[in-house]
């Protein structure tokens, strides 16, 4: 009954046996292996982008600020959310990277708006040099909070940041758990709509720890390159990186194991429903923010049940509400949903 | 008819003398003036705190972000309120100099309360080592919306930063039109209500270019004459400052032109409320917001008054009204003032 | 044939075993993962250090930069060789990790003497603040040009930075060759010499993608998770690292390796000798530096030998000899050293 | 009988006359004053480029680092030589503000030539992304030992710098002190050699502190406008900074005034090589670096001289001898020379 987080399961077995295929004989290291030139080809298909740079990192982070300081000068400011990761959950790298570049938070709330985007643009840039100038727009798909903007929903954000002439990225760490909740296409999903940089996450998805990088326009993605080695993120023995990815892009298992989470996710919610839970926000993906009283929260926990108190702890009356957040990841077991819910 | 700013102001014919009488000889550079040691020695005996260190800069920029830096580790977030010179007016650099540091948001207004500054406190560091990590509060004396924190009001902000270990740094660009607002000693207004270090401005109220930045623990200071050079702000003809501050500090000319400055607002806020404009804050000191109707202000710029409009243009309907800033330097004549108020 | 890199060769059949067993229900991430105590209490045990820090990462790099950056101040330098790796190899990630601190270049040989560290000490930190100021020392273990520091060395070098009062960096890459090579035990090429932090290669000897980083005085580690998840190197799936160094840890897998590696080049060498190879450093670990003629160099590259020239190329008289670099990782079979040296 | 520094020195009195008269009512802050329409125009003329972007600082180190900054990435090395003050006299700012972009020292000498400047780009970017790549230029005009580049010399390093693309910054510190030796116009000191951007001094030969920045392709000054608030070098009251280079660049101030420090330095050697002194370098410019007795260089401070030592102390055998730096200002008495002649 372990619903903390898509980081806590364990790889896919295809996964695994990839990198048994790839540890043998020897290898040209710093991503000059043969599976990184088919990952490229692979995801150029995927994403009809004959011109796209494809790059792989290990941690999401990475992806993340590797991608925005590439889009960001250091006077600038990125826009996203408040909830959003590279605000929340990157311990200031993002203006690390970016050379102490700001992040001006659009809205508390999960999903910026056209309005909300337009009302914070306006808001830099209105006293020259003084004040940090306009940047890069960075969306979060899956949000932190469970839900997917809609295709019409990229494209009306995409829409306001280019017609400020701000490129636009896309932490997709749950990329795949989005695109199937969609069901467009990974280009409706990104350039189609506007996007310039995306970060498409494996690490959650079912991988060890792998994460590309991709840029639709090539130039953007010239300085890429050295970023990348001065973070530190490049890894000699990249075969070990590439070859998760290919075999997270072989035979669609990055669609499967994020149908699967989201349908063991979707049986979650169902049963939290009916057991009168409440939902701050819709659960579109493999993500739940339901509020349950106390007392039944005690006794999940008391049962064995793993997942985060989001708003409150165990200390007060019993009957109150608390809302937690479960998060159902492509490993989690039937029998493991199902007798959480019979707890319920 | 100028209330653009009180930097658009000429210094003090002090000042310029002081300027003319260390123009001779030879001097040591760097900071080892003898001036610069009776700075020291002033600054000690004005703020009751012996062991103060004092060093100068020549932007008000440069001391907030200095001082600031000295305080705050990359991983840290610096608590101030929107509207601060630090968030709004320095175009990053405060995390530029902060190594990428972060600036957290406490409030939209023009003060902290404790009530908003502990909510921002306890907003950061909820998540271990993936958020950022709180760091130095930094108050603004007097506050970018002309009103001023009363001791009470600063005891009670660095008593919410000392509950948590959080050092304290005072922005006081307009330091000296606080204090005679206040009518408190400089000690009362800094350390005895628990300021660690400050930026006490001299630009801005009738010198050409100097700022002190004071640390009351010296030991908090070590690492600042290193950030000074680093920062390519360490003067090598240092006489040209220490002889504004000097002079600054000398037969108070810091008090009475920050008194002369703050009668003249109060005799010009005097006049616009007499006129019928609504005041958005108190005016406590050099700084006036007031909303007039567009006519009005249209019929005060023909006639050359020069001020900034705040909220809004002169687009819309005549009778509607917009906010508008005035500031009085220390060399604002009565007869402009009266002229202006004559024109209302 | 391939003695291109210690990076170039397969992970250790026991690493991806361990990769297997990990991979299994849910294990708490960012480095909270148990198999991570377990690393810790190793290497406290197997150095002799039971107060001592120990953090996994996933490049030898990020170890470097990570470790260094706690260790100096922006305004400092960090002495080290030409040739080493993090003046060499990593692309200013160590300016940028440590906000913009200085390299220099004790010496342009493979090893730092106390006679020309000393030098290069003294010739910083003489002009006041002007300068950089003295930072830490980063010794290279095995030197990049596969020679081995004698513990005398290390301790004559550790002894002359102690004397300034400045911390040592141990850039352990090949840790362990060097440590089967000199015959020591791990303390007393590190803290008992007067090491203070350890870059603790994994990668090069058998593991996919692992290095420790380990400080000796828990003190001095206090920032650096900080400075890790803010490099966006705290792995979310951490079980990965650890189930790598723990294998490597197991059963003297480490030792083992270096041991492997060590011997196979030590039967190149020796072949290479025979052959009338000249040595520009006695390798004295799992690397060779070897001139041979072109016509040799062409001859074993038509025959599919893999290995880097040095200091030129082929394009020249078939008789000039040109130094290339020879490295054996642990995998390297005998059959390919042998048919290598039969071809000679 | 003051030779330890040109920065030790008075402004000329046109300077302070011309704060006085620039101290008079209300002027646009942040370089919207007319005198910087004039100034700008003043330096398009001078040297003869219509199109250059033109901007004013107030110290030399922010010059150097903002305009080095302006043409750096943070994985590339800037060329210089070791004594250059951008090495050993700005305490890593050029470092800080290049986001951790690395030095690479060509020589140790005062010049960089063709062969040694060819050298040491070529032993940069041998390594793809691994190693740092190859960045601007920079040249001290007149150097750091007193010499200055000749034209051809000066040409001969652009083309070097511009047969790899690589951009040249000049920091010209002395800058008149180096055209008034050279006696070519100021266009053949700079971008007719092939220098794109320089450092103009004002504060070391008659100002009190303030340097121009010039880019001759107004491209590459695009962003130095950001950089230079954000480094917390952008005046409020910059009127004074405008006042002071107006003065500079009136009625030739700025030529009279080299012309005047060059011409005593030129009568100063002249007095010491009748001496018996031994130059290091030929001093061209207003340094000397002399070698004298210990015995004399005592004699000279008991009599109340005042200059630095530069390669040793007092301590040693009184008829030894220690090389000693004389720098002239423009304000030195022909009675202080002669008197420090007439003890020699």
């Amino acid at each position: 009954m372990h619903f903390a987080s898509d980081n806590s399961g364990p790889a896919s077995p295809e996964i695994l046996a990839a990198l048994g295929a790839a540890n043998s004989g020897y290898a040209m290291g710093y991503g000059a292996d043969d599976e990184m030139a088919q990952i490229t080809a692979r995801i150029r298909d995927i994403f009809e982008a004959p011109e796209a740079a494809v790059y792989l990192v290990a941690t999401g982070t990475a992806a993340n600020v590797l991608a925005l300081s590439t889009l960001t000068q250091p006077w600038q400011t990125i826009f996203c959310t408040g909830p959003a990761h590279i605000n929340m959950d990157e311990c200031n790298a993002p203006e690390f990277y970016a050379g102490g570049a700001k992040l001006t938070l659009v809205t508390k709330e999960d999903k910026m708006t056209p309005a909300s985007l337009r009302a914070a643009i306006e808001g830099e840039e209105t006293r020259g040099v003084h004040g940090p100038q306009r940047g890069p727009v960075s969306i979060t798909q899956v949000t932190e909070f469970g839900t997917v903007y809609s295709q019409e929903e990229l494209r009306a954000l995409c829409d306001v940041a280019k017609s400020y002439g701000l490129p636009v990225h896309l932490d997709g760490a749950r990329f795949a758990n989005a695109l199937v909740s969609l069901g467009c296409t990974p280009a409706e999903m990104t350039w189609k709509a506007g996007v310039d940089a995306v970060s498409f996450g494996g690490t959650k998805n079912g991988c060890m720890g792998v994460e590309a990088v991709i840029f639709f326009d090539p130039r953007k993605a010239q300085e890429f390159e050295y970023r990348r080695k001065r973070g530190a993120h490049l890894f000699s023995k990249h075969r070990y990186l590439s070859a998760q990815m290919l075999a997270y892009l072989t035979d669609d298992l990055w669609l499967r194991n994020a149908r699967t989470a989201n349908t063991k996710a979707a049986r979650l919610a169902e049963g939290l429903r009916a057991a009168g839970a409440d939902f701050s926000h819709d659960p579109q993906a493999n993500m739940i923010f339901a509020a349950l009283p106390r007392a039944t929260h005690q006794k999940l926990f008391d049962a064995g049940a793993v997942y985060h108190l989001w708003d409150g702890d165990l200390d007060g009356p019993a009957d109150e509400t608390v809302t937690a957040r479960f998060v159902c990841d492509w490993s989690i077991g039937d029998d493991q949903i199902e007798g959480f819910l019979n707890l319920l």
